[in-house]
């Protein structure tokens, strides 16, 4: 194995352990520590040195006085898709909402359309693009959902294309099944019998090929309803799979209550949470992925982050990644939204992109923080503090990318 | 001169002529053409062309069907100073106002400490760093304003180092002297001798000196009234310079009716402006420089573009760059908040951002569109359509930026 050896880091921020990030404890839970090196060995974190005590070493990346983290984590993306929506821009100006432009062929049928028309090769290809795109950013893991395709065997060449992209890639693709993404045509009116058919037909398929790790349903009005939301996370947790659930986007119909009722390792956006959903989430250990690029380019509220901190529940930050709500895969404009809108400290946030969002995909044993044994993710900042990176706006601050201990940017 | 052809331009989308684009003859002002070639010649743009009717020529860039326009201008920025103010970030999180962190020292004095202990070299390399930066973005030319000096010797310190980046680098600067930005310590309580000061003590060494081509002035309650911004103005105009207002940003005193009154070239800011200085700016030919990222990154409210392009205001939109309200260099990210918050169209927005700003700079004749004779200032975009440029958010979807002819990205 080859060593490697990060020298003269101004300021090496991070959390530390395996577990997300909270409330008070977070301010002690992210680690500042000066003037260090840190010493790679493979793809594995071996030690971090105080800069004077750091071994000799043949390859050697100086930072220069610069902040290091650990690589970021995007916990929730539809990264997979056919097709733009730019087309929708002057309908939108001219005030179309949301059934109009869907009537009109727009909004997700439009992107389901364009899903299902195009090739492996050709989601495979777009998706690597911004993939590229997000490790320019420093971002190193980043979760997928399926969604798109709304049929067994959509669905499935989704799931297909990020195992690739997993396996081909420079990059932790974490695959989440998230079929409930929408009512598909063929079951229009009908979303108790796409449940069904989601939960005996395609489940047990993507089971079969070991395609997920994490199942996901979108629990809102006019979508899919708390007892057709249960019914999909618990077969997909009798299948072994870890859960998710889009929840409280628009109204708190009990999704972020049934999230911490069965567990589920996360729920997402919660602009409308209610007191009962943010309790229910912290008795259940449910980590928070907030969204707030999608409250941006919706003109919607931003997600209530203070008091998901105050009640103990840990955020992560995500982008949201996808063709409608938001066509922006920048985490680095998330956290400098999340310190703008959310009010988040820069402590608060580091742990949000990190740590929290290795949590929110199962991977706060791996990545995640700037520990021994831990991959060596990493992120060499052109910033000199932690302030700085929620600061700055709009920029691209990422100077050096490792991953797995290789320089990939 | 050597010559250079831009071939297989999917889409050029260009306003045309010398004047400021508005209102209903914005959209008949934008002229697309498909399926294009652009030939350039040394540092001019020669001819468009039909594709299959462009001339062969030994230098060509296959544009591969992409979008092309002029090169972006940004008419508003305040480029150049010492230090930033990422230590703030704290102070506000705790709610701290304009006052209090003024009276930790923070704020412009802050910056004004930092730009005036900061040598030339210092602030030439930072500001050249921030224009690479610019440049990578599409912007080929950027409008910049001194302001942290605020005496003799560093107002001009600061007109000295946009010259040299004027004259060293691959940009245009367009340079604002702007003394009257803040009352300075040493002028505490006394804005009209302050004022006085400037127009005796500085300005004229300025114009000795041809260092700037407009005069500025913060018209607003608490920095400086209308009968003080219409004495700087004026005096500017009396040594033939052209005049720009920071006015209504957030009271409406008076600001943007003097701007018309006296036929500034433009007004900044204007979130609270009233129908009286819309009329007025109207009246006068004035300007409206709209800047999206500092009402985002001060949780204020967004200007009222779309109240300027009804009454015939011609609108530009800018970052309005700077390390306190907005350090965002990033010109595209405007331009997606200009639709999402202004709801101006993608046309009226490419207009804002060429033609429109490079009015606001008194370069209408030279720059800000492609046609026959303009400096052959370009972008490639990473985009088939205008739509896309302002749908994706948080991208830099510039892939070939020329500058002057030459291939500068």
């Amino acid at each position: 194995m080859s060593m490697l050896l990060i020298k003269n880091i101004g300021m090496l921020a991070t959390a530390k352990g395996c577990s997300p990030l909270c409330g008070a404890a977070q301010h002690s839970g992210i680690e500042i520590i000066r003037n260090c090196a840190v010493l790679i060995n493979g793809d594995t974190i071996q030690a971090v040195y105080d800069n004077d005590e750091a071994p000799k070493c043949e390859n050697v990346i100086d930072a220069n006085g610069l902040l290091v983290t650990a690589g970021l984590v995007d916990a929730h993306t539809h990264l997979v898709f056919g097709g733009w929506r730019q087309h929708e821009v002057p309908l939108k100006l001219r005030g179309a909402g949301y059934l109009e432009i869907l009537q009109a062929g727009g909004g997700i049928l439009n992107t389901l359309t364009a899903t299902r028309n195009a090739t492996e090769d050709e989601l495979y290809l777009r998706a690597g693009k911004v993939l590229d795109e997000m490790l320019s950013y420093g971002v190193t893991t980043v979760e997928a959902k399926s969604g798109y395709g709304l049929n067994v065997e959509d669905e499935l060449k989704q799931l297909r294309v990020i195992r690739r992209l997993k396996e081909q890639g420079s990059f932790n693709v974490v695959p989440t099944f998230m079929a409930a993404h929408a009512v598909p045509p063929e079951f229009k009116g009908n979303p108790d019998g796409y449940i069904e058919f989601i939960c005996t037909e395609i489940l047990p398929k993507v089971a079969d090929d070991e395609l997920c790790e994490f199942v996901d349903v979108f629990c809102e009005t006019g979508v899919f309803n708390v007892e057709q939301s249960r019914k999909m996370l618990t077969y997909g947790q009798a299948y072994g799979f870890k859960t998710k659930i889009h929840a409280d986007e628009i109204d708190a119909i009990g999704g972020s209550v049934l999230a911490g009722e069965i567990g589920a390792t996360s729920a997402e956006h919660l602009i409308a949470v209610d007191d009962a959903g943010i309790a229910s989430m912290a008795r259940g250990g449910t980590i928070a992925c907030l969204l707030p690029g999608t409250s941006l380019y919706l003109n919607k509220d931003f997600a209530p982050a203070r008091k998901f901190i105050e009640a103990g529940v840990p955020v992560a930050v995500c982008t949201d990644f996808n063709p409608g709500s938001c066509p922006s895969d920048n985490l680095q404009l998330c956290m400098n939204l999340a310190y703008l809108k959310y009010r988040m400290t820069p402590e608060e946030i580091l742990a949000a992109v990190t740590l929290n969002a290795a949590c929110a995909v199962n991977r706060g044993e791996s990545i995640g923080t700037v520990e021994s044994g831990k991959q060596a993710d990493l992120v060499i900042w052109d910033a000199k503090d932690l302030d700085y990176l929620v600061y700055r706006m709009g920029s691209n601050l990422a100077k050096i990318v490792i991953r797995k201990g290789n320089i990939v940017k």
